[in-house]
């Protein structure tokens, strides 16, 4: 089979495995024994439930690794899908099947590309590794955190980092994540008195309380942007108060928050920021956080340098370089210290029926993950 | 059988029948029986699935009517009770049953008084009624407000109704309730854009667009009070957005809010200062409006005289006279012109479990509005 029907058949073997989030179904065994034969070291790092496989080839240098997941969001009802959404299927030079564009592709090119590497470049200077998860779309706990944990409990290094996210908007190539936004999630339970709309002196309503911070909080303008990073954002996901009946003044109220949030802030000076607006306006709340990720910035280096040049050569025109998006497992491999990007193919599909990738897109993309992995390594 | 030991049986046969608004569970049938006896004229003034009945005796001159309901709210499960809600059972000198107090001891009081009143007086001048729904407690549309429409419609007078409602606080008669304040719902839906929290700039979210309106709703101070009312309160009663997902934006927010007010405003007042809320924040929303009643205030007149010497006489002392409180029928017979008084047992244990009646207070309650009725009839 030639380099470009290989990454096809590979990417239809691993839709065909239905591995909703976090079960891996198969996928990584599949390409555990693959990439054992072309004679890279197969490492299990399983946690929980979730399934965790490091492969790497050649000692020392530089590390290089390739980042992706096995793991796919769940399809909905079939009958939304023209096809069955595990069963891959070609219609006009398109591939059709959950996880095509985020990420089954990209993983099937990151093996045809590690197996073509390692075969033009059996004593190739560094290290170059793949890391899969089965568990990026779900709660991404004991996946790639876990495994970034333990790597550096263990002093283990990674330098560079490439991770298969569907980066691309219009045409494969034309966009480089260079960093994120760090995610923080707030949730919030504003305690009242319950009582009868009719004697509201006899209660304490929650959502009087809660109304002038919660103004204050969606109207600040929290700054106005950082090199290479959207302004930071603050969104209410979720409200809810009320026991139903429209004469009862609730006894508590709830709400959920998320900032997305650029270098400019940590995720505690932004708690700090919301307890003080909510200490100001005297309410009594129970307050929980969750650290989704701190955000990061891949600053110009050799893997941008390497990646700029390889998506110009290939991709026909320098790349757009931002920050943009929603988070990633990149944002676990960035604190270790390694240089991180994300390219990938196009978003357009990706979480909603009838996902896709086109063959045309999928089959340049080995040759692009080698050509970055070749002038990182081998420059 | 004594009086004493009349309303005691009576209110039990009733509290027999389990009538969960809306059903009536043949109380009706049961009283009107009664007064037919007595020489009333029976009048059945039922409305899709709800029971109404006028009895009355005398012609002309001034109309006096006593207005109840057979209907209670629902018991909530038998195992919280200490004894089954529909059997009725004495305890330690007090009745207990859903309905003791709110309001089958004040129904069967007033058909005691009623029979002890024509008795003592067949030639009476003037007419005296009673009016009794099953739909007090739910929706109220086709009960008291349906009648009094009827009565409207028909140039039919009513000048004087005393409602049993359970005004009084510690002990029988310490409240004399002369009014209600108005009450308006509004049902609020803000539309907004749905998307991804890591693109704000796609998405618009309602809860950010009610923020500021809703601050500035809940500041308020509506008005300094009324004579004889409390303030004009404000209450957010349900307030429901999102999808349940941390990292959606909802589409949509709904709130549910009520007003309770005085005679200082009109409903159609109120809904044109929240609609130019709104409208100042530039949300995009519908909004639905349920007028529950408008206020009603009884003003020193022969009624209001009339309960207070009564009460005055035969309670101990000098009642509180206020307008506080939920709603009940009365607001649906002031405005025929009537003077109208809320009159009735302690309320402590309405729509709660164990609810119950003390037998000393039930059985002086015959006396005491058969006392009203022959202040304002034969005087």
């Amino acid at each position: 089979m030639n380099a470009a029907g290989d990454v096809v058949a590979l990417t239809q073997a691993l839709i065909a495995r239905p591995s909703v989030t976090p079960d891996d179904a198969g996928c990584q065994d599949l390409i555990a024994d693959r990439l054992a034969a072309a004679g890279f070291r197969i490492e299990r790092l399983d946690q929980g439930e979730v399934r965790n496989v490091w492969a790497e080839h050649g000692d020392g240098g530089d590390v290089l690794v390739f980042l992706g997941h096995t793991d796919v969001v769940p399809p909905g009802p079939r009958a939304d899908w023209r096809s069955d959404p595990f069963e891959p299927t070609l219609r006009d030079g398109v591939l059709y099947g959950r996880g095509a564009a985020d990420m089954k592709g990209s993983v099937a090119a990151f093996v045809v590309a590690l197996e073509q590497f390692v075969a033009a470049h059996p004593q190739h200077p560094g290290t170059i590794a793949l890391l899969l998860t089965s568990d990026e779309e779900g709660d991404a706990i004991d996946g790639v955190r876990y495994v970034a944990e333990r790597f550096r409990r263990e002093g283990r290094r990674i330098d560079f980092c490439i991770t298969g996210e569907p980066s691309s908007k219009q045409r494969l190539g034309d966009l480089l994540r260079v960093g994120r936004r760090g995610t923080l999630t707030g949730s919030l339970v504003v305690h009242g008195i319950q009582g009868h709309v009719a004697y509201p002196e006899k209660a304490r309503n929650p959502i009087h309380a809660l109304a002038p911070a919660l103004a204050e909080l969606c109207a600040r303008q929290w700054d106005d942007g950082y090199p290479e990073f959207p302004p930071t954002s603050f969104q209410v996901s979720n409200l809810t108060a009320g026991t139903g009946a429209g004469n009862v003044i609730p006894g508590r109220c709830e709400l959920v928050c998320n900032f997305r949030y650029n270098p400019g802030w940590t995720a505690p000076a932004l708690e700090a920021e919301v307890v003080a607006v909510l200490a100001r306006h005297g309410l009594q709340y129970d307050l929980r956080w969750h650290r989704g990720g701190e955000p990061f910035l891949t600053g110009e280096g050799r893997l941008r340098v390497a990646a700029r040049a390889a998506l110009t050569e290939l991709c026909g025109g320098s790349p757009e370089e931002n920050t943009g998006g929603g988070t990633s497992d990149a944002r676990f491999i960035a604190p270790l210290g390694a240089e991180v990007v994300e390219l990938g193919p196009i978003n357009a599909s990706i979480h909603k029926v009838d996902e896709h990738i086109a063959l045309a897109e999928l089959e340049r993309l080995p040759a692009l993950y080698r050509a970055v992995a070749e002038r990182l390594l081998l420059a």
